[in-house]
């Protein structure tokens, strides 16, 4: 039997589908491709709705020595989409799996399938009036699970998307489920409260991850404060952001901001809210006063940084006067502005740039993909830094020279959780335009490199180049990776799930990378 | 050659250490044993010096065919100590691996070697005055690595040890070193600051495991806080437990309470203070009257609540006032006292009982074993539950009735840490007395049944009982358990370096437990 036959039989003819044409059409490729679409085209695309589904498929899989690649929602855009870094793979798309299966409102976590999306967990919220927030990423139509292996952030107290899952049911290559943390006990009552569970503790293994299919999750939820505020500073120059990203680690530290601290350029409002139409008219540089012209316009700053600070009427008070103090005293001149909500204000309330600070889901920020032309595009180069400013002042010195080199856009935001930042060179870029796709691959292979020199490291990749990625973790002749590899051989000596993900192939697979 | 002479070949003679009398003289056999003390007896002990050295011991013991049981310090009292699960290990003690390689002043880390002590780290912050605190358990001469590896807990707003670490270095069973998270990258960055990494995250692995020994990690401090200050909460029934437990549950998720919530009933007092024969006269039960005698005694409640708070003084005050306001609110007549200090407190202004909550290391508890008289002993049923009042009715009205059916103390105390809290049943008992030596093992078995019939797992386990831990994680067959064998098959096909360890063992080794 053809393969498509194959699955077909298991799953129904219509979860699987096998023309190009209808795997265009179903969004089956890469959306931003960097160069030829065809380089990471999925063969077939196949839609389980169980767990025996899967573990059929990774039968068919492995006799049919066809890689499977998995995915949740395929959004995660700009690293790849749905796109299988293994050309001819069967991609294999969990959204047919998306169901809520519980809310404990007494521990405030839920009990999800993968293909539940930010805007479905938060209306399944609200419907039982649970007193809790999920925290969401920029754009709503990803999986929370997904997004939360890939290691996605947000921005709420709870940004740091890996470690709010507690406990992950997950499919082995081979078939085998296993249950992590404590849902290794049959009857658990704690499954979703303590994650490392009794010996080994297993769960990173499968963020980032091509050693096992995660098929339920329980994500932890932040408890909906009585009272929240928007803090934005605006700053003037490099030097400035600097300096107050070195004021405000102490309170990023001690927990008096627990929210993710985000800054970007007025470039980058100009992205958000337009296309660089209407600053220049053909696809010469940005103009000299650019920046300025915008900054006018909008009225916001050359940096400008914003965080949110949530908590009791008590708490939040002092959280926003211990905040406005330590500017006050160490950045004389700093402009703060803060816009305070209650924690029940209706949603009409809600300014549509704050949303993502309260778990609240949308698309705010899709339009900005498009801000160079065409059908779009955006990739990343996003390093991982200390939290402080002088960091902030070296990363700027090694990324905009290159990004000047190659001719992108130097509109670039940092993002701090707990005691790091990343990073992100977004370089926007028209995927129908092929100079500048090839451009934008380049760039960041180059910049993985220079950064790599300087000690940083990249927290995420395309498929196009997570083998770079890994290349560049190189300590002790690559041990890491000589590592992950013998993981992978353990667990799926035929490399069939996701080869090459995140760099780390089976030394079966290697020949696939061809 | 004989095995001594092979390690002393390759570690100096005075780093072996094989008779009898000396490895019990160098306390490498558990302190508190459950039963027959040559049951975990080592055969020889070694210190090696560097990496080097480690793998020669490792090399040996696959030539030899002995196991070889790791630990930084051997002072897991109550979990075995240093005693190695499999008789007749060669016992791999890391203590004069202790130097404090780095103290990063800005991310507020330090990277150490196994050797180093909570009484190492300590001074060495102080010397170069870094504004930072360590988190400390109630005794200060184990490993700070070792602690985290076995998932120990401390007070601070940093107590779940294991999460502070940050970055490995890591020798595999065959003496292949790896670093994680960013440390794969040569010369990076942010070894110290950012735990995952590209790909995999691989660092649970390494936590109450034998999949390697951690040769060095990176560990996360506290900022010091400009103001802290220690809550304590009288309660006078194990009602009010539980409903003060439901009312601090919204204070504890959002972040108004970071540090370990702790309570302990008046006998806890009694044991942290005294011996049980000041109480009673022989081995019989205690009176009917002990508890409100206790409590005459010491001025202490039925059961006794602690937490502590930090901050700026801004942020403190507001803690505190919230604290207060929600308890008045809501439990009216509690009797709360809140003692206030000043981050540069002198060690000498700071009560004994106080300073864990500020990161100062001492030995204010190690007398507590003495309660039964003997040489003492501890070892605890430890269940996991989630933070909620009806989880600790629950757990009293299994655990209780058990420690009464088997003569013993019932001594129980909580510890909470986000959205879990930890049981610590203790049973304290004489190791000099061999029935109740044997019946500490029985009571603790028939608990580990009776928890998990009702969905409750042990978080830690003495080497004893490792195994019927292990056993009690039986979701789908043990799926996880033979997870674990496949992860310890593919690291470590002899089953050599701390076979049995969690109850993880090799195919090859599964001989060893006989």
């Amino acid at each position: 039997m053809e393969l498509a036959d194959l699955l077909g039989t298991e799953l129904g003819t219509e979860n699987v589908t096998s023309s190009r044409t209808e795997l265009e059409r179903q969004d089956y490729f890469d959306r931003y491709p960097v160069g030829d679409a065809d380089e990471f085209a999925p063969r077939i695309a196949v839609r389980p709705g169980n767990l025996d589904q899967i573990r059929a498929v990774l039968r068919i899989a492995q006799e049919e020595n066809v890689p499977v690649w998995t995915f949740s929602r395929g959004r995660n855009n700009g690293y790849g989409g749905s796109g299988p870094r293994a050309k001819g793979s069967i991609t294999l798309d969990l959204s047919r799996m998306n169901k809520v299966l519980d809310i404990d409102t007494t521990s405030g976590t839920a009990l999800l399938e993968p293909g539940v999306r930010f805007r479905d967990l938060y209306p399944a919220l609200r419907e039982i009036d649970a007193p809790f927030w999920p925290s969401v990423p920029d754009l709503d139509w990803g999986s929370v699970i997904g997004n939360a292996l890939d290691r996605g952030i947000g921005y709420t107290a709870l940004g740091e998307h890996f470690e709010n899952l507690c406990g992950l049911e997950v499919m082995l290559p081979d078939g085998e489920v296993v249950r992590t943390g404590m849902g290794a006990m049959t009857g658990s009552r704690s499954w979703n409260i303590y994650r490392p569970g009794f010996g080994p503790a297993v769960d990173g293994l499968f963020s980032q991850s091509n050693l096992g299919i995660v098929t339920k999750a329980n994500v932890w939820l932040m408890p909906k404060p009585e009272r929240w505020a928007i803090v934005d500073i605006a700053l003037d120059s490099d030097e400035q952001l600097a300096r107050v990203t070195d004021v405000l680690r102490p309170l990023r530290f001690d927990g008096t901001i627990a929210s993710t601290i985000s800054a970007g350029t007025a470039g980058g409002v100009a992205a958000m809210l337009g296309t660089r139409d209407q600053w220049v008219s053909d696809g010469s540089p940005l103009p000299a006063d650019f920046e300025q012209r915008v900054m006018s316009a909008f009225g916001v700053a050359a940096w400008n940084m914003r965080f949110s600070l949530y908590g009791t009427a008590i708490m939040l008070a002092a959280r926003i006067e211990q905040v406005k103090t330590t500017l006050e005293r160490q950045v004389p001149g700093a402009r703060v502005t803060v816009m305070e909500y209650d924690g029940d204000a209706p949603l009409d309330e809600v300014r549509e740039d704050h949303r993502t600070r309260a778990g609240i889901p949308g698309m705010y920020l899709e339009q900005m993909a498009g801000w160079s032309g065409g059908r779009g595009g955006h990739i990343a180069v996003s390093p991982v830094a200390p939290f402080a400013g002088e960091e902030t002042m070296r990363l700027t010195g090694i990324v905009k020279p290159r990004f000047e080199e190659y001719g992108f856009d130097w509109l670039p935001s940092y993002h701090s959780r707990g005691r790091h930042m990343l990073m992100i060179g977004l370089i926007l870029y028209n995927r129908d335009d092929a100079d500048q796709s090839r451009r934008a691959r380049e760039l960041s292979r180059v910049l993985i490199q220079d950064l790599a020199r300087e000690g940083y490291g990249e927290y995420r990749a395309h498929v196009a180049l997570m083998d770079e990625v890994a290349a560049s973790y190189d300590w002790n002749e690559h041990a890491l990776s000589r590592f992950h590899t013998r993981l992978k051989d353990a667990l799926d000596p035929n490399g069939i799930l996701s080869p090459g993900k995140q760099g780390v192939w089976a030394t079966a697979s290697i020949g696939v990378m061809a």
